[in-house]
């Protein structure tokens, strides 16, 4: 946050520009967020923090304000968890600011502990497949299902990142690759098809992905495609993590089926946006015009395929996340 | 075939633009095939047939022609059969278009007997899961995978297909989701990864794909994200049959793992061709472009995935190929 500006990067411009935008009010960032402009488990959450200490600056209606935000993204656990903490723990403007403040400082140490739980599960060699964006877009500084990877290589450790594509957005092929590309991490892009071929011919050693809300039995929701990749990863013997912090955690739903899933626009399947041979960024329309798409954004991956839950406290696995993550 | 044209649909503009493309002699026939303007088991098939007649009519080097044709699709079990047909059968020009004609007319006879073969799947409501083309662009005049669906549908039973978009070429958007709106067919594309949520959701009765090539203990070669699919089907309790002809069986293929795979440009992966808001069809770059990617063709389902083969031959259980097919 600057003054009264939240000031995010604007990632459906990745990787072709980059590009810094300042959101001037609570409407501007609860309308970021739900358009995606930023996107991502941690990210949503502190910007959702800084955009309800906004809504106090402005002495806006912080019913309303709080309404706005709260729904800009169904599945999002971590927008209710900051919207909630900022709530609490504020009486005036600046104490909601520090919160804000304090919930976005929290997110970038409990990324560092997400990458040293998890950097065990990194051996010299490893070649990971990772579904979607879970990356420092995702999560300062390190990203959730990303922080043992950028660890492991820090660290020396050779490690390649097979990274799906993850359609209809493309945040793998748009975002992560981008990141890995900055970090200097081997990686590929690959169809979302594709992960199941390079499973089977024995080419991916663990999945991690990250999370958008994990409930109290262990399903996770996550990117709609993370429950496939769960269930090739088990037909073939290999390991399945998701890689989240606390506010992630959802003791509320008590199993995946309770957990709202967010249906987005069908124009997400109709058009794919990207660089033109001209460097303009410009959307294409792959179907006819009268042909009709379902665009479930997200979808749950029961407890069973899920082998351990890389947390700032360690690995946990599902059967332990009630008893861990209740109060 | 008109003349010695070689007369095709250009695949990759639909279904922006449909136009008809005139292949002059076998080598444009093999571009086209290798390129992908043509694509689709029977098809492939069919072409290939005219193509070794057109490097009849040209006096054409025939070893030469033959090696120009067969190369194109490593994985494409329908192009050897035809070629090595059209070989075995003809002495001079007319006899080679008589073969090639021949392959063509018996290609539809083979669909409509695989429509009527699987007809009985197709209850009143029921709701298939499709991948990839395997339309009457595919197989003339319905297709493998589609002609139960079509004939259903012609004879007023309601049936809904899921059209899997099948990045990276997209001939589910592109392509099936077309053919199924000139059928009247309804439909709903999905990204390829929302295929495992409307199977966990049990909106999806059955799952009907086609096949490239298929061994002779029943493994099934089939566009990349096939084998996932299968999976998913098998994790949900979902039939998953393979609709194909005939000369898609390859009893020379003991198993899947001596099936070819082709590997194609990872700009296929990179780029997605589309329509622009003016109406061209112009590409875009959904990736950086230092980024890498790799893109295989085609995946293998193993036989244990799979109910049934849906043939002209009525539905042949994987443990019967052998001894349906061995001469």
């Amino acid at each position: 946050m600057e003054g009264r500006d939240v000031v995010v990067i604007n990632q459906p411009l990745l990787p072709h520009r980059f590009e810094i935008l300042r959101l001037k009010n609570h409407r501007q960032t609860a309308d970021a967020i739900k358009t995606m402009i930023i996107r991502g488990a941690g990210t949503i959450g502190a910007t959702a923090g800084y955009g309800f200490a906004q809504a106090w600056l402005e002495g806006a209606d912080l019913d309303e304000a709080y309404q706005t935000l709260v729904t800009t993204r169904p599945t999002a656990a971590d927008l209710k968890h900051a919207l909630d903490r900022v709530r609490a723990n504020a009486t005036n403007a600046k104490q909601a600011v520090a919160v804000a403040e304090a919930i976005a400082d929290e997110y970038v140490e409990r990324a560092l502990k997400i990458a040293k739980a998890g950097l065990p599960l990194i051996k010299n060699g490893s070649r990971v497949l990772t579904h979607c964006n879970a990356g420092w877009l995702a999560l300062e500084d390190w990203g959730s299902a990303t922080a043992p990877i950028y660890l492991a290589h820090r660290k020396g450790r050779k490690v390649f990142v097979w990274v799906d594509e993850t359609r209809p957005r493309c945040q793998g092929a748009n975002l992560t690759s981008w990141e890995l590309l900055q970090e200097g991490v081997p990686h590929k892009i690959i169809p979302d098809n594709a992960a199941g071929f390079f499973m089977r011919r024995g080419e991916i050693d663990l999945c991690i992905v990250g999370a958008d809300r994990i409930a109290a039995n262990g399903d996770a929701a996550n990117k709609v495609g993370t429950y496939t990749k769960a269930v090739l990863a088990r037909e073939n013997g290999i390991p399945f993590y998701v890689a989240a912090p606390a506010p992630t955690f959802d003791m509320k739903c008590k199993s995946g089926d309770s957990i709202p899933i967010e249906e987005r626009s069908e124009d997400e399947v109709h058009y794919v946006s990207g660089c033109t041979e001209r460097g303009k960024i410009e959307r294409v329309r792959i179907s006819h015009p009268d042909a009709r798409a379902a665009n479930p954004a997200f979808d749950v991956t029961s407890a069973k395929y899920i082998t351990g839950f890389i947390t700032e406290f360690g690995i946990i696995k599902p059967g332990e996340v009630k008893k861990r993550f209740s109060k």
